[in-house]
């Protein structure tokens, strides 16, 4: 019914994540009335990102430098290591200010329903880097799944040979979370990991 | 923190409808790592919907052809003229395959409160149209809210110095719809306008 044109930008926005077919058609009418505010200046960054965006071979984070940006900061406290499942939880870190060393970025976590095993991560390069680095420190900032958890005690089995400080993320009751809502996992975690006052 | 790069990509797929920074950013990360089965051909489908894809400027469609396809086909009925806000319109009752007639695209809705009047919609052009086509009918497919109806009652207004059948859309409870999750305005508009059985 549409030219061919627009369906076919229908059709690749709609396999955008989070969208679909409705909001896929929304966008795409969206940026046919937009053309010089968001469509032009769309297609030029996509274009620069898909030029200049690569992979750090070090630590697997995306930047327009190999290595990135954050292995290159001579500031980065070198010793301390943070484990990323994903480039979305390295940057929500970083967000957070919270962490000053450098990460690892494994490209997901083990699944046996996806058929992800060590050789699909980035555990070659990890034991690698322990060898010829000085890292005294390694967190594993992993999801609370039950894939995250369960590659959690994959790489602390695989890490317990060197001497480092091994830690993963503490588990329990959000913040502004009411208990209500939480489901009995959580409430589990934050009951026999409670605090002394 | 991020490359600049990336950070221009997210900021500009965070202002397409329905999406904010963090589906932006899930989007950035996606079309990143799936550079030749998406970001590529989004990039190339983009850039020809940018260079092919204009404003018909008779009925105000989006096509690759001006006359469109729709105001070209001659196998449609051109005594009979929908009246829609939007091409989103156009293509909801193009994909209902319920209407065979031509179209009409007012480019929006009278609103005081985004201050656009008769003469931001392409009510002008329309006017043009009855006076040199043989249009019989006219139905306005237009959005059951107040802006809307107040479109409707204007186009109403404008149009009875015409000789033509004027219709528009009917009111009353959707397909499936649940009586319990109506609004009252819905449920007044299906009493008052109850069907004889």
């Amino acid at each position: 019914m549409n030219s061919p044109e627009i369906q076919r930008m229908i059709q690749l926005l709609s396999r955008l994540p989070g969208l679909g077919p409705r909001s896929g058609r929304r966008v795409a009418l969206h940026l046919l009335k937009k053309r010089d505010a968001l469509l032009k200046p769309l297609i030029e960054a996509l274009q620069t990102a898909d030029q200049n965006i690569t992979t750090c071979q070090h630590c697997f984070n995306l930047d327009t430098s190999n290595p990135c940006h954050l292995c290159k900061d001579v500031k980065r406290d070198n010793h301390s290591l943070c484990i990323v499942a994903d480039v979305a939880d390295l940057w929500a870190i970083e967000r957070s200010q919270i962490f000053k060393g450098t990460y690892h970025v494994l490209g997901g976590l083990l699944s046996a329903l996806d058929n992800i095993g060590p050789q699909q991560l980035t555990i070659q390069p990890l034991l690698r880097r322990l060898e010829t680095e000085n890292i005294e420190e390694i967190i594993l900032a992993l999801n609370a799944t039950v894939d995250g958890q369960t590659t959690v005690h994959y790489l602390a089995n695989q890490l317990q040979a060197y001497p480092l400080k091994l830690s993963s993320l503490a588990q329990g009751v959000p913040m502004g979370g009411e208990l209500d809502y939480l489901d009995d996992g959580t409430l589990l975690a934050a009951f026999s990991e409670r605090k002394k006052l």
